[in-house]
């Protein structure tokens, strides 16, 4: 069913939206652009995101110069933004609000017939679509979407036309969701460049409770207690634990709203996360009284935890693949990667990944660089015919 | 206090001591190597680690051909190498062993009077100095040490010189320890280009617990919830959950004996963090339950943890600078990261740091390019100029 989008309302010029936005621009879709965030909608425009969103008034509310009253119209954007003689009706208008404002914004902008169909790209999905059918929003022309793309930093700066690039996209269609709506949002995600990924919303959120809420919360607990370590303590961290707490940096207050929202599925992993780590302190505790069986039940969580963390797919969908790594000492000054990836090109050889372990205190650090098994050889050989130290 | 090495013996050449040889030997001293594996010491030595140790006959034994014996002997690498006609005695040992057989090769060595000086790499440091008292092994020629450096990977073949370049190395001398002792050890750490930290053995293990052994639980606490997740969960895997259970893939038996000697700090940390979810949890249920103000103890949570992340000390050192990051849209093929480069040594601005994000299933990605401040505008314009997407 092809489904073509003209012209894309994008309500919340935040991260996801602004980058939505942006891919939509480069695919030479028209898009309006609306947030209560007057800087922000400014910040996204001046981006090329887009133009000023002017709805039309709506029936039976004067025509111009002021704010569109009701019920729910206080907190939402389509309620804030003033009417003016703009009024055009998008395709599809994409809600890029936190979970907790998705349906009062949906219900805004349906009364200002803002737009033939409707998404959102919360990360959380039951909830909201069920205060939107209790708020009366027409279901028919929605489907909840969810964007699998984010970043540690926020707000339209941030945005990205290629944030959505290969990444899955969750898409929750209800019973009542219309055909043309659900290939209205699948066109949305075809232009973003993601991968569609049907499932039903309590699924979803199950889903994204333990790969991305839950771990969220738990890096913030191992975070926390570096707040209260010694200097001592901190001078002695490595790469183990800038990795686990990496995502701790996050906005806590977009981060309560997501955790809100999901609040029994993430509630479920936390517990259970909880009480794996309180056995493995009770197993140390024993462990250190003498009990020698006590390392079984330290051990069968570490292997549980070996195990799941196989099940991550690799680089591009597929399951992870064992690269050949190819260590290079590098200086840290310019031209030094340039040389290392010009040897990598010169014998042919693809570089899959590539990490700088740096040398804190020295100017020197060493590249990880991650090839096809069959190229490492080769690449080290080159590396080394040329003077590069491969250790 | 100069204190030369000119013979080191190392034993275990696992990872950490086979990157210890590996470094010493790049500074020209002349390295033995012993391992109860006699497949792994045959490796390091391959690896041009050093040569194959050979002890010198204990007072009493016979002279060559048999195992020599003794209470502890029959667990330990020293009470394992056949006797010979070697009989070298090197100015310092290394005991690279795992934490629990720490003291018993140490009493061993010092039987074989095989260095003048001992020390020991092991991730826990109070224990093993106390078993080495109880057995009677000689701790003024003793200091114990442990350098912050590892990998997901063990064994010599992922072990190489530079491991320790920059990275701190704990010193932890007794009140027994003569400044000769230490001044070897530190002579050992210097030549590893590492930075010695003196610190008392208990608030070591409290430090390590804390930043590292604790860490390494809640990871794979996080990652076992993987283990039993739908494969649409796992298909809606991103970049967050891949860092918090990046360490989560390493050697259970390797982890259970750093968890096992360092038991009583890592379980007071674990505690914390499982009080912190189940914590969590309920404020998670109480806010579905309709009490908004559960929220401020997630708020309180999530705050914490960000300005625990905040403390990790960055790149050479230092507190963590703002770098200015520049995105670049890269293909998937040779040649792309080394023209990208160049552009960065055209214009003279020093890659600190660089990133690719993958597009999973696209032949794309985005490489995120750290760089200072003030010169990521000029990055990105150069980027620009030259035909690049600079999104």
């Amino acid at each position: 069913m092809a489904s073509e989008l003209r012209t894309v309302l994008v309500v919340g010029t935040g991260l996801i939206g602004t980058s939505v936005a942006l891919a939509l621009r480069q695919r030479g879709v028209r898009v309006l652009l609306a947030d209560r965030d007057q800087a922000a909608v400014r910040l996204a425009r001046e981006l090329g995101a887009g133009e000023e969103w002017r709805p039309a008034p709506k029936p039976g509310t004067r025509t111009s110069g002021s704010p569109v009253t009701g019920p729910t119209s206080g907190s939402s954007v389509a309620g804030q933004v003033s009417g003016g003689p703009y009024g055009e009706k998008a395709d599809l208008a994409v809600i890029a609000v936190p979970p907790a404002h998705v349906a009062s914004e949906l219900l805004d902008l349906q009364r200002h017939d803002a737009a033939a169909y409707y998404t959102d790209v919360a990360s959380v999905k039951a909830e909201p679509i069920q205060q939107a059918g209790q708020l009366g929003c027409d279901l028919s022309v929605y489907v909840a979407s969810h964007p699998l793309a984010g970043r540690e930093r926020s707000g339209p700066g941030a945005a990205r036309a290629e944030l959505f690039l290969g990444r899955p996209w969750a898409l929750c269609p209800t019973a009542e969701s219309s055909p043309e709506a659900r290939a209205a949002v699948l066109r949305l995600v075809e232009l973003c460049g993601a991968n569609p990924v049907e499932v039903d919303a309590a699924e979803h959120d199950r889903a994204v409770a333990v790969v991305s809420h839950a771990p969220h919360v738990a890096a913030s607990a191992v975070a926390a207690r570096l707040a209260d370590a010694t200097d001592v303590a901190l001078g002695l961290a490595g790469q183990g634990v800038r990795d686990v707490t990496r995502i701790a940096g996050g906005d806590p207050g977009l981060w309560l709203g997501i955790l809100s929202g999901n609040a029994a599925p993430v509630a479920d992993v936390l517990e259970a996360v909880s009480r794996d780590l309180a056995e493995a302190a009770n197993a140390l505790r024993a462990l250190a009284g003498g009990d020698g069986t006590a390392g079984n039940d330290i051990t069968h969580l570490l292997k549980r935890g070996v195990a799941g963390h196989g099940r991550i797919p690799g680089k591009h969908g597929g399951p992870a693949p064992a690269y050949g790594v190819v260590q290079v000492v590098i200086g840290d000054r310019p031209g030094q990667l340039a040389k290392l990836f010009q040897v990598c090109d010169e014998v042919g050889v693809n570089v899959e990944d590539v990490r700088l372990e740096h040398a804190p205190g020295l100017p020197l650090g060493v590249a990880e660089v991650s090839v096809r098994p069959e190229a490492a050889a080769v690449l080290s050989r080159a590396l080394h015919e040329r003077g590069w130290q491969v250790p």
